[in-house]
């Protein structure tokens, strides 16, 4: 029994119809994916998640996690057993290196497992989300014992995995890290110092925990240029005694009570060192990179989520009656649904869910591309544009699902406010996104600074001059949104030139824009991505292919985001420009009141 | 212990130096305001909130409050106490009739207490704030024997109040309530029927309640007209018997624990009648109003306490380093206020927070001059304001009060979201102003439709030429924000031309455009408040008059405003322009995912 319904069928038109990923012939692995694939996964995944994840949502939320005297940690009622079946379903080894166990599929198809496992319960999915990352991160830096010993469990999930990088003074700046490693006789590291945030930290979900911890070796040079990161198991798999890490407590959070966040204490734990001493910031940003793209994917399942509950609640729900002409006449009240206020926040939620979708499912396939295609130029091209679109899919995808969460929890009214209906329980889960894997104010930074600055804008302008193009070639049935995008464009451009131009001034200029930017960048990706989904309903609608309804549905959102989102690149544009000086106006001390 | 301080100079800049309350004659009780009792309120009833009410606030989240076996309600610990210092301290009697027992002060004093008393604990503020509208109905509407048994101990706060009127199926609806009235003979009437969402239902801070209650009278007419109004005490005065109300339960709410929001079972209890039977809309909504201004308060109390907290956090925490000049360049780390993205968010909250401030306070004193002032016209003028912008402050208040909590709880990163630091609970508490009181997308359709349409837009045109003049009499000096502020205007009068357009089309088109037109009328109020800060700002720093600190950050804080607030007119005007089409095109089954 549950409320959510996998979108397996605006999945698939992403899959199969727009992205064609059953036809690509590289990377390699997309030899597998056929249409039988697509339908599989968008229906059979959605099953599952539906039917064993989603029924954990509620009561994960009320009841949370707990610390037991003896420091052990246990999850929410049916976690453990939901876990279980998880690993024997194998869709957690979809992604994961063949050569350990795992299925070797394209990333493209495992994202949409991330929306479905968000959807259903998000405190649920921080277990096995972080698997995909970890395994990429001791994949690319371990040695090879090490990857014999931990890989092929991780793989398959038998063990689960966190990120050990946050210090109670160190979070964005883990520079600022005091976590220790010592080098013993034997190769091994002593690890010792306390971390907090850690999700999953303990559970009883698996027998064993591989952690993967950031910390100084002694002498390390100051700043993020002296952290290791090393692999710091719960239990140690030779021996199979415990290794020295414990749980001081766990975080009271505002939502997300399903996922046990963690202070963890290391004391004289063994570590062993991934990659070179005083490298562990890039092997770290392999883990970081994947989960700010999981990220994104989690804004947008819970606005899927919050959508479908709303659309529901505003069909059946009577207030009020239509100005226009009314359902039906002799009723007391008509529902929700008849309102163009209700449907404008209905509207606003599929036009971002279905864009964005569309969006995180294009460049997941770009990041299958910039590891796997055979040429080194596609490699780079797609890797650039990846990395570009990264920090703007975390935190644009964060901001807008969180927002869109706020909105459907407002078409409850007071319904919305009052546990019963969970509703408020999304928006509690759906706020930390915007925080964790980097705060959307450092992801915003990242795109203005590392992804715009540092090329000139070479990628930005490659990205812009690629969507002009496409309205360009987009016919009159189009230019209902070919031509707002293309003008958003323009504003797009104007955008980076002065990006760039504050920048070169003053860097805190350019940092003062950013957000701005990184909220036009977005607005824009989505607006292309919509304008692609609007050009193929079209063409099937034209050619008597495909459900009439589906189709006109899409034509109707992409019309909603050209006169509604697409505007706001005029604003942004303003800001972007306005740069950091009134900002920086004030002493720190004008700050506080007095 | 609390980390809130009240605004008092920022209050007393807006009361005194802008808005010049004490050299007002008229109405006539502005007579009693002089500069003594502007800084005695500011400062005194701030240290009272400060002082007696924060303290609880945290508590009253993590406790709530209980409804016992016999189904009485306690309020969380030291709610009593603080309620018995409250009434003894006569803070709330200030704006109450002196006729009975009140101070018969402007209600822009008032104003200022409902902001310290949010601010400190919202939860608290709810048993309180009701009291103001609940005696201006009862005043308004009652016969002089319930004037006379029930005023006395409503205006001095022996007794509380409620207002009930939300069923399970009628909330925004009101014309569904199924609640019954039936005449007794002794005049009084006899009530049955379940309420929801009654906030101080019952609770252990008063030794009776007087509920304010809507029910239908046999053959009542059906929908909003055949609605009446009832006052029905907990306990008969007379008597001092129980009357038929008990508490179903109390409602789990995502935020404001403190607040006993009941469900209410009346049977067959003894009510009044107030007003006219089948007039108890119009008589509820002299209470309504009076609540709508103090729930946009409710989002400026709830944003200058997240300001509050962020501000200290940000000039406290050490993370990174400064892009330009470093405040210590020894410091492993600078405090987060050297960072113009964490600027940018403390600048927001206070261009919103000190531009609404003021605009509620001028609003505040039409109110006054509303219902006070000598000439008839004047009368008429400030009560067409006063209705125009009673949905915006409402709406966009509570809108923007959100808004800004949200982004303070993001200034704290990952400790923004543990409950330790409190933000998360402001913004849990934040997030039911937008809906109670009428769900803010009644508000902007209110705006629309009763507030701009019904009079073709006279009063938003004169609101419009009142700006735009101030803006050409501004000066050079003053032309950084007068500029951007005219051309807003001229968005804001082409999206008035828009929306009427478009309901004289389709009274759908206009309802589909009314939010972003709320929201702009509320993004051009503020701006226009600011413009008369600034204005005050550079003109008594050119007479050498003030602290130069002080009026500098206004000026700052005028120009962020202009460059990043005022450039949204353009967007919200296209989004007004835009009307229903692309919201009303689905079929209402096309909502739903299959």
């Amino acid at each position: 029994m549950t409320d959510y319904s996998p979108p397996a069928r605006d999945v698939i038109f992403v899959l199969k119809d727009l992205l064609r990923v059953h036809e690509r012939s590289e990377p390699a692995n997309y030899e597998m994916v056929d249409e039988d694939l697509i339908e599989t996964i968008a229906h059979e995944a959605g099953k599952f998640c539906a039917q064993v994840v989603a029924p954990l949502n509620r009561n994960a939320d009320e009841q949370g996690c707990t610390r037991h005297a003896d420091g052990s940690v246990t999850t929410p009622d049916g976690f453990k057993q939901a876990y279980d079946e998880w690993v024997e379903s194998g869709w957690g080894t979809l992604p994961q290196p063949e050569e350990f166990g795992g299925q070797g599929m394209p990333h493209a198809l495992f994202t949409v497992i991330e929306e479905y496992l968000n959807s259903a319960c998000a405190g649920f999915m921080m277990y096995p989300g972080i698997l995909p990352g970890a395994v990429a991160t001791v994949m690319s830096s371990a040695s090879e014992d090490l990857k014999q010993t931990y890989l092929p469990k991780m793989v398959s999930g038998e063990w689960l995995a966190t990120m050990a990088l946050t210090e109670g003074h160190a979070g964005t700046d883990l520079g600022l890290m005091k976590t220790t490693a010592t080098k013993r006789g034997n190769g091994a590291y002593s690890i010792s110092g306390e971390k907090i945030f850690i999700s999953g930290g303990d559970h009883d979900l698996t027998d064993n925990i591989v952690h993967l911890v950031l910390a100084r070796v002694p002498d390390a040079p100051a700043g993020s240029r002296g952290i290791s990161l090393f692999l710091v198991p719960k239990i140690m798999p030779d021996s199979g005694e415990k290794n020295g890490v414990s749980v001081g407590s766990i975080e009271h959070k505002m939502g997300l009570h399903g996922s046990a966040t963690c202070v963890l204490n290391f004391d004289e734990a063994t570590g062993f060192l991934l990659g070179e001493e005083n490298g562990g910031l890039a092997a770290m940003f392999i883990m970081m990179n994947a989960a700010r793209l999981a990220v994104g994917v989690q804004g947008l399942g819970h606005a899927e989520h919050a959508y479908q509950k709303a659309a529901a609640y505003a069909l059946e729900r009577k207030q009020g009656r239509a100005m226009g002409d009314r359902p039906d006449p002799s009723a007391a009240a008509d529902s929700l649904i008849v309102h163009p206020d209700v449907r404008r926040m209905l509207m606003d939620a599929r036009a971002f869910i279905e864009g964005f979708r569309a969006l995180v499912l294009w460049t997941s396939v770009q990041i299958d591309v910039s590891h796997g295609a055979q040429s080194r130029e596609e490699r780079k091209k797609a890797d650039g544009l990846v990395s570009f679109l990264t920090p703007v899919i975390k935190a644009f995808g964060s901001d807008r699902g969180f927002e869109v969460a706020v909105n459907m929890q407002q078409v409850f009214g007071g319904h919305g406010y009052v546990t019963e209906w969970g509703m408020e329980q999304i928006v509690r889960d759906a706020r930390i996104p915007m925080i964790y894997e980097g705060a959307n104010g450092v992801q915003a930074l990242d795109l203005a600074g590392r992804k715009t600055a540092k090329d000139g804008g070479a990628v930005a302008q490659a990205f812009f001059s690629m969507i002009a193009s496409e309205c360009e070639e987009a016919g009159e049935a189009l230019a209902f949104i070919a031509d707002p995008l293309g003008k958003a464009v323009h504003h797009g451009e104007a955008a980076a030139k002065a990006l760039l131009e504050n920048g070169a001034q003053d860097p805190n200029d350019m940092a003062g824009g950013a957000y701005a930017w990184m909220q036009l960048v977005g607005t824009l990706a989505i607006g292309w991505q919509w304008l692609r989904l609007a050009k193929l309903a079209q063409d099937q609608l034209d050619a008597g292919e495909g459900d009439p309804a589906f189709l006109s549905a899409k034509l109707a959102t992409a019309r909603f985001y050209a006169e509604q989102q697409l505007p706001l690149c005029t604003t942004l544009r303003h800001r972007v420009k306005a740069g950091a000086g009134a900002m920086m106006a004030l002493e720190a001390e004008q700050f506080l009141r007095s």
